[in-house]
């Protein structure tokens, strides 16, 4: 049944396949009054072009990005905002040996035991392709949270097992990342990059960390107990097909604090400690909102795997093409569109709370 | 706005305060015709009842459930199902200390900046015992989980630092749960009690993390691209008040793996592993579904804490009282409840979706 | 599947049988700070209380409403309330014979199709008593509306074909309608009792239309183009059992009419005539809001019926016991109740719109 | 906030303003595997055309729609199917007088008023043009009407106050329905014409009513308590911009109507009568489901009408230009697919009740 759709008040809904005729998003709920032109959301997404960038795949996507609808004379009304994406540089043929082979890792098995049939081409439906959708969507939301006077910024923490030397995330600031890995940290990009070239030599990936942190954020926001701003911002990262882990704040290491070390203390100037995240039961606090998503490999390698086809018949198979050797740096600007996404959802729902 | 409800197909509404007359649940939406009674709801909450264990709160609650609806002559009507829990043993007097003070890691804070007026008896809404609901609702979907042929089973992995020495997720039996912590190592699990009583005379709490295993879970459940299985696990998951981390499958550790490490391979016999943890692209494989939540420390500990009040002033807080030590084992009959909500929710959505 | 819950910001839950334990709903989504008690919504139930009038049945329902959560210290708190009726005065005995026998114009037939068994007694789910929790709900709605300055009145305006000799809706005051019909022409009201008395004694029943006017709604209320203003409140009122029609403003009578006449010409004052009945394009348009609705006869005769049982045999029937003869007057607070759910979702969904 | 959505497990999300760059639908939760091409959704949206039919306006719009997504190889795949349809002959100059003259009758007032702006050329997202999106996705839902054996079929049953001479709508077949007002009675058509064209001559409008009838539509269909099949059918048809009335078997007609009269005696063989219109007590009875509704005249008449300007001014408006004399035949179609949409969503709802 449906699935396709996030959000209560602002709500995005996406389709398309990597190698239909186009992508794209709905987003119902805009409020009416904000500027919004074409190219604010070019701009949003080329910061997930392919193109460019050593270690992203050279398929050229033109990803030019058309307003359809729900903008008029440079302002939103309040009525949808369609936005399409035309597929230009799909190369539909390159694919058809998968056509009933199952990749590892991939949603290929799944997707046909859940609907019987697939659009094998690239993914179909699964492909990284449908994050654009989310992206352009993400760009709008962020007219609802910057009107708030909200930041989101995203990073790479880790890759292939190098992690940043850092420090508070309070400290990171948007100009220290516009390098090819959105990674604050300059020297461990360095060796990001190394171990990336070596790994492509390889015919293999790797995976990495994620972290966001919102900035700005009003004390407030999220709906208990099953709307809390900590369930839906973890739902909407996992549901970014490279995520398989989310942590809010510190995390998993809260496992090993005692109460005393994980509790931050109030003062009159605020919270002294942000081992929450900036999020106390469900509700935002006020402080920065932290989280960090895990994300796989990426799983097309060119070194051989075992599998089967559709009959159920034992192959194996070699994934070449153009094919990126890690999601990171691409999935930074996704993450970064998805808490967008829930943010303005939130902004808005909270608008309903206050007297 | 509203935010109490949880599922699209099969929904489950919990209302209810810690100190309020009774809180209780509304399941909308099972299916007609399934054998229940009230001792059935009764026996699921029994397990995370906080009296006759050592670690847990002395309060005695009865927490008798009473079905209300939904229920003719054994059999459920396909109607809503109301289910109701007496607040009996609440000592408000006990909290009025507390009425202007925020007590720091709680979301007295929160609640207060949200709504601009708070219950603070025991928390109100946002105390844990806001999941007596869940699992008295997670008692009904385990109807439709069970009759699907699936198990959940959750447990102890680590407590206050000291983790089970383990093998796979897959030979873990319930019987080997039934103990005072539902920890399936009984070696650690006698360190874990330890630890508990050695924290507890120090007036501190601790954290842990507890896994959940689903099996018999048939293929094709998940409905992308939003409401993919692993995104409303993590956020069903992420919505119970303690937890600050979700992860699926090998989760955190796949950011130091290579493709090669973490696609599963496929053969005629299923799949040779299950680092994805038993979901691809947001779509049950027909594996093993493994996750793991990563729960705080209580945050009512008796040590002195620096926080402020209503009007801002500084204080300090020191909080006795009948308080757990560890939201372990308590918590972990509410990550099943909800895992068992969320697949009822996509087993009935997928009928949906089958020809 | 689910189906029991309307609204989309502030969302009605209602839940239970006519012959269960109980009744109740629960309002998920009210704003905190407003003063509320048993006492006010037991004022609105009371409205639509069998009991004291003439034509209504005897069974002595007592009716009581208790809050069970989201209510502290006499405010709202932003959190789900909880609201129970218990049933007392239950003769589920009398309804015995009409276990396998499906009564004409009952939903005994069609529940017994879709769920494969039903509740018999009192019709179960498909009473009219389930109303009762719809309008406890509407009182919890009115909270929110007549902070807004809107005034909801329902009458009767036609019963078993009697007609009020009526001028403009406009004119119609509250305390013309406190008498036992909700009707503000008294001579039709005295022909309309002295009707249902007759048909009283050849055990038949009558149907009617119900009048709403909504006054001081604000202008702007509606989401085009599912959700507007018209879609809500005809979905929100052809929802209760008995309604057969609905219609806004000038409602049928528009079939004949010229574009000329229909149209309502706009002055510097405001609209110079309310065709539209206060909605143009399903948006409020800040003139009164004008509906009606049909309401079929009571299917309850003691007539004899002819039938057939769960086996498909023909049978014959007759009804006795305690029933009305008409919905009306009881079905009239049911239908402000509506209205008042509606405008309450809808007044707070524009807050997410207002810049 | 957001409401361009309809459905719960077969969701349409419509988009596009009058002259935007284009219109669409997004259909979200179609079954897989099931054959659909741009041809069929084409042949059902040529039905509502303007061009070719002598009181329909001579715009000449294209609307060539194209499917984006959702199909591959001829099959839906179970993702979202995005169609899209260009403006292409919007003269928007045309409207350039209306910018800050409020139309009576239209929505220009009302949007104005919700959202402190609008796009006024050809009443944008309120315009009739709207509907071409959900004549489309009525198209794909009749993919799943059709394969559980139902057909939908809406005619014209009154127009400017001229009535067919009707037998029982079960004896109408679509052949009798391909004449330029889908109307059954070719006399009362003829009749219909001449009174087209006469009020053409005055410069004036006419309103009119049409009925639907769902045929093989089996027993069971419908969610109780709110979103009952009957109350899901009227908000539907109340969200066509055109509808004030909404009727559903005997109608209106019930309250003038005894219990012994309007109840259906069940036999054998089936019901004896259909007053219940096909849906009893919110449910699907396995009768033919039959709906009037109330059609008002269109507000765009050029004879002088007294309204006011942005600034709240007097003036007075004539609206040339290219409109149709009444939405009738126009709005037959429209009606269709909103019916078609309703029930595809409710067919797959019944797959979770169904054990």
């Amino acid at each position: 049944m449906s699935g396709n759709t996030i959000g209560r008040v602002f709500r995005i809904t996406t389709w398309g396949e990597s190698h239909g005729a186009a992508l794209g998003a709905v987003i119902d709920g805009c409020p009416p009054g904000l500027s919004l032109s074409q190219g604010q959301i070019q701009a949003v997404l080329d910061r997930r072009k392919p193109g460019g960038q050593r270690f992203a795949s050279p398929r050229q996507e033109a990803d030019r990005v058309e307003i359809l609808s729900g903008v008029f004379e440079g302002k939103t009304t309040g009525t949808p905002i369609a936005l399409l994406i035309r597929n230009r540089d799909a190369d539909s043929g390159a694919y058809e040996h998968l056509r009933s082979v199952f990749r590892p890792g991939h949603g290929d098995y799944t997707y046909y035991r859940k609907y019987g049939l697939r659009d094998h081409r690239g993914g179909g439906r699964a492909s990284g392709r449908e994050t654009a959708a989310r992206v352009a969507a993400g760009a709008v939301a962020s007219l609802v949270t910057e009107a708030a006077g909200i930041q989101v910024l995203a990073y790479t923490v880790a890759l292939g097992g190098i992690c940043i030397s850092r420090g508070s995330p309070g400290r990171i600031r948007r100009e220290s990342l516009e390098n090819s890995l959105y990674c604050p940290d300059p020297e461990a990009a360095a060796r990001m990059l190394d171990r990336l070239a070596e790994v492509r030599q390889q015919g293999d990936t790797l995976g990495g960390i994620v972290e966001i942190v919102v900035r700005g954020c009003p004390a407030g926001l999220g709906e208990p107990v099953f709307d809390k701003m900590d369930a839906d911002l973890a739902g909407a990262l996992m549901s970014i097909g490279t995520v398989k882990g989310v942590e809010i704040g510190a995390g998993f290491s809260v496992a090993d604090m005692l109460g005393s070390e994980s509790n931050d203390p109030l003062s009159p100037g605020g919270f002294l400690s942000n081992t929450s995240g900036g999020i106390l039961a469900g509700i935002t606090s006020g402080e920065e909102i932290v989280m960090r998503v895990a994300c796989k490999p990426i799983p097309s390698i060119s070194r051989s795997q075992q599998t089967i086809d559709a009959e159920g018949h034992p192959t194996t198979l070699s994934i070449g093409g153009r094919h990126d050797v890690c999601v990171i740096p691409r999935i930074v600007p996704v993450c970064e569109a998805m808490v967008q996404i829930v943010l303005a959802d939130h902004l808005l729902r909270q608008k309903a709370v206050t007297p």
